[in-house]
This record gives structure tokens, sequence and C-alpha cells, in this order.
């Protein structure tokens, strides 16, 4: 480790992550904003509008819902939308003749994230889509070939690879600052309360390690640019709740990397449990803490012989604002976005592995 | 839960968990102190001397060692021990004939438990032997056979049953703070430097996973009252040092208990990483982190709709000095250990089969 690595670290090691460490401005083309049609309205498509809100490079240009009245009209009016451009599903491919929507944002369930991929693609936009890409890595596929044929980005809407405080600690990791990567502690444990479409085979695809489970497991993926080797996999649906019929509760696994580099994360629908990682290396770790929250990412630990703590300071939706600016600038400058097509595939080839190992295919 | 649980816990959640916490008090019987001999005089040894001195019914009272001159002779002169009570292996058994001597704490490497244990239980001692309590379940049930034969108590010098911290936290997890339980992450991960004892396979009998893996094992077999049903490991010896050749390196693997718990743990003797435990449960969690370490346990969480934050205020080596006050009460009051022979068996078959889940028979 070189003197200027070190000061680097002094700088960090007790400091706060805020926005401007994310190291991407708040561009603009020629003065407009990239135009983004929110689709589908439910929870994180909500964050992800009050984000574009805030952003100086993004903005919300249309609406499409299955509930044009009800949440259509409402968004309309929070966001400046005309009444014109809020659209059902059923009328989708209306967005091709609007020149205002340069981008698609999938917020919808899970099952959902190809058909629409496919279908903007096809209309020349560009797709901005939740995590998880698809149910399946042969739909990631689909996806991918429909975004390449139609020449449009596709970037999926994980956060650890632009989120500043993750971004300190990785950076920390690629100074050398706990040597040799050795292995991964990781999981994301919530509640889903009976009824949701998380719940619903159909829409969700799967359960927990789809949905909460794919945050460590990307995370892993990214920190270590390696695809996991070998999958040991235990699932436990307890169910006290009745509620899991058709997804699973529970799943704890283990990966092992090319290189040798191990992992164990868990991940479930029915406990209330943290979201974290834990980063081991030859001379030091670091642990995010909670890890894959909306604010507040805690990443604490010992590295370059300093102990760490750094508190992001951003304030949700300050993540989503960084990402729609963020894959603003790719579509602007034609670049690929980090976490594209090609990443999410790679999860949904894990997750299927994953499944496997515990007993449980996805299907 | 009723209002006398939220009261303990609104005391307990931002307090300090301090020695007093025990629930044991420093008693001596007739003013007679439980004198133990010391047999290997190693680091583990030296804290649990240090942990006597400060003990009001613990003391060190004979020495075995192999280096009677040097060794033996130092700690005799700090713990004013007659030159007469000091022997080397070979004189194990005269400790027959030591009236002072009540009980023997064994500190040696691990292939030595079985046989040192069996020995002073042919001579009428009781035994507090450190963990792991064997190398291999068979070695754990001979000694088990003659510590009931010879009519003496067998305890093993594990922790969470008796630091302060720990206690106090699964007294929250009883009190139903968390709700049901539902799955635990943890490890430990530590550097063993060339030359130990602990990377030599007939002194260490295995590696990471029977030193130090040993005790997230033991504190969900413990919290949970449960034995696993069904395992998966892998394990990886990356040994970029070349100090590996004889023991595995880093190992995780999960495990799920009969009633569908799940955890999945970690260790390493070639890692700079934290010791810690991670307990989620429906309606909230803890996380102990350091968890293992002699002192600075720190016990962090949501639980009952109270953040929790208890630090543990203990200096090293209070945890040995409580051990060794328990055990003391053990054999005055005719008292099994909570961490008994049993116990620590029980810990053995759960690593045998670890090890076979990672393809690593521990033989």
């Amino acid at each position: 480790m070189d003197r200027r690595a070190f000061t680097k670290l002094a700088t960090m090691a007790a400091g706060a992550a805020g926005l401007q460490g994310s190291g991407w401005g708040e561009t603009t083309e020629g003065g407009r904003r990239l135009g983004y049609a929110a689709v589908g309205l439910g929870g994180i498509s909500d964050i992800f509008m009050r984000a574009c809100a805030e952003s100086k490079s993004a903005k919300i240009t249309a609406l499409v819902t299955g509930h044009p009245e009800e949440k259509g009209e409402k968004y309309a009016a929070m966001y400046g939308i005309p009444k014109s451009s809020i659209y059902t599903y059923a009328e989708y491919e209306r967005l091709a003749e609007n020149k205002d929507v340069d981008a698609v944002y999938i917020g919808l369930p899970n099952s959902m994230h190809c058909e629409y991929t496919v279908r903007a693609a096809k209309m020349g936009k560009n797709v901005l889509c939740e995590k998880p890409m698809a149910i399946s890595s042969a739909e990631c596929r689909t996806m991918i070939d429909a975004c390449n044929a139609a020449k449009v980005k596709l970037m999926i809407a994980y956060r650890v690879q632009y989120d500043p405080t993750w971004i300190q600690g990785i950076q920390l990791i690629k100074d050398g600052f706990i040597g040799e990567l050795e292995s991964f502690q990781g999981g994301f444990f919530n509640q889903q309360p009976k009824g949701v479409w998380r719940l619903n085979r159909k829409l969700g695809g799967g359960g927990s390690l789809l949905d909460v489970g794919i945050y460590p497991l990307n995370a892993i993926r990214h920190i270590t640019g390696e695809e996991p080797a070998m999958y040991t996999a235990q699932v436990a649906t307890r169910d006290h709740s009745r509620r899991f019929a058709e997804v699973e509760q529970s799943l704890e696994w283990t990966m092992k990397m090319p290189s040798g580099i191990l992992a164990s994360c868990g991940c479930s629908y029915g406990q209330d449990g943290p979201s974290f990682l834990t980063i081991n290396g030859e001379k030091g770790f670091l642990q995010f803490e909670p890890g894959f929250l909306y604010d507040g990412v805690h990443l604490t630990g010992h590295a370059g012989g300093k102990t760490i703590d750094i508190l992001g300071t951003g304030k949700a939706p300050f993540q989503f604002a960084i990402e729609a600016d963020y894959f603003a600038q790719c579509v602007w400058e034609n670049k690929q976005p980090e976490s594209d097509g090609e990443e999410g595939l790679k999860d949904l080839i894990a997750i299927e592995a994953i499944y496997k190992a515990a007993g449980t295919p996805i299907a």
C-alpha cells in the first residue's frame, strides 16, 4: 500500500459517505432530462418516482398502470405528467409514439419483468429493470437478446454498484486494505405479510432467495468478480402463519468460488432480521450492517490497521436517484451499465443452482 | 410478554453486562478454595491461572508441564505453589497423592484431552477440560464413561453458558422478545501462524472447525436446545502461506434443526475476521459481535420493539474466573455442569457430520 492509499484510508476511516461520493454528477443532455415511463405503480415505483423528482437528469414522463384513474391520475398530478401519458397495460405499446419517453422503469412483480422488457425493447425504449431481472436464466437471455437486437440499453437496478458507502468499502478492498479476500457471510431477512404478490409463485416466481437473498449474492459476485463454482443449500418453510403455501420462507446456502473464496448466506420472508454482509480478508474485515436498506448503510470493520466506521448519510430515495442518473448517463454516452443484463443473468444462474442444491427447483 | 418482562427489557436494553450479572457468587467451602492443577502451561492455561488468582473460590495448587524448571518454576513463584507440586507429564499420576488438588484444568492440545481426562478421573480428580472436548465423538464417550465410573465431575470450558452478556441475550430470547427462533448466521475467523500446534493434525486433530467453528456451533445448539438434523459444508484451503498441509484452513456450513431452524456458519485459521452470531426471530434479532472474544462482547439488535445495545464490561480473564468458580460450585454442590461431557460430545458429533458433509473426514 502506498502513502496516497493510506492518506485516503485515514480520511475515509471515520468519515461519512455522502451522495457526493457516488462519482456521478447530475448531468443533463443539453438541459433535457431522461424521460422514464414508470411501469407498475407499486411501492418501489413510488420510491423511484420520488427519486426522479429529486434528480436533475431524470424525469418521470409517463405512467403505465392497471389503475389509470386512481394511481395514474394521482401520480400524474404529483409529477406534472399529462393525462395523455397515462397508459393501461393493454395500451403499453402506445409508449412507442411518446417522444418524451426515453426509457421504461420496470417496477412490476418479478414474473412480468421479461415480457415488459422485451415489449419495451421492441418499441426502442431503454430499460431500467428492478431486481431480480426475471424468474429464470432463460428469461434473462430473452431480455438480453431483445435489448441487443433493438440496440437499447438494459440495466438491472442493483445498488451495491452505485451506493456511496458500498463504493467506499469496495475501494478499501481494491486498495488492498484487508488483503486477499477469503470469505463472506451475509443475509437479508424480512417479513412479508399475507396477501402480497411476493408470496404468490406465479407473480414472484420464487420466494425470499429471488427477492432478498439476491442482495448478498449479487454483492459477493460483484466484489469477487467470480462466478460461484459449487453450492450447498438448505430450505425451511416453517410457516407458523400459513402464508407460505407457494414460495419458500427461508434458505441458507454456501458458495465456493473457483479461487477458493467461500461464502455462506441466508434469506427469509418470515424473519425480522438484519441485512448484512461480512467480508473477510487475510489482513482485515469489513461489515455492512445494515447493508441493503434504503438508507443508513453502515460500514464497520478493521482494515489497514485502522478501525473503520462509515455511516451512509444519504436519505432515501437517494440511491434510486443515483441509479436514475447513472442510467441516463449510460444512455446518453452509449455506455454499458455496470449492472447490465449479463449481470442480472449471472445472478439468476446462481439462484437456479442454489434452489437446485436445496432440492427446491425454481419452476 | 408481561409487564415485568418489559421492565426488565427496558433496564437491560441500553445497559452494560458486568460480572455481577453472572448469577454465580464467589463462594468458598468453609473458606477453602477449589484446588486446580493446571495441565499444560500454554497460552490458555496462563489465562486460566490469572483468573484463579482473581477468584475467591478457585486456586491453582499444582502444575503439570513438560518444562518444570522453566515454566513450572516461573508459575509456581507467581501463584505461590510449592516446588513439590510441579510435575512432568510422566509424573502426572502423582497428582493422586496431592490433597490440595481437587480438579485438573486441561489446557493441552486437543488430541491430548481424552488421555489426560481419563487419567485424572482414575485418580479421582474432577476435570475442567478446554474445548473442543476431544478430537472425536468416540474419545468423548471414553471421557464421559471414565468420569462417570470414577464419580468425578466433568465440565467443558465453553463460555456462552456463563458469560454475562450472553446470558442477558439468551434471557431476552427466553422471554420471547424476538419471538420464535428462525435462523442463525455466525462465524469465528482468525490467523494461526506457522509452527503452532493447531496446524499439526496429530495435535489439533482437525483445523479451524474444531477450534473456532465450535463456538457458533455450540452457541446455536445451546440456544435452540436442538441437535442439527441436516448439514451441508464446503471447505477451502487456499494456503497462500504454505502452512495448511495438515488441517483445513476455512470452512462454511449450513445446519437445519429438526424444528426447521436454519443456520449458516463459517470459520477459518487464515482470515483476519470477526467472531459473531446473528440470531433471527420472527419479531426481532440479536447480534453478538464480537461474540467470542475474551472481553468486549457486544450485543446489539432489535427486540421487543427496542434497540438493544449491551456491551460486556468484564475484562479478561473474567470469563475464566466465572468458569473456575462455577465448576467449584458444581463440585461442592454435586451439581452437573451445564456444559458437561454430554454437551461436549454433541458438538463433536456435529463436527464429525460437518467434516463429512464437506468431504473431509476428521480422522
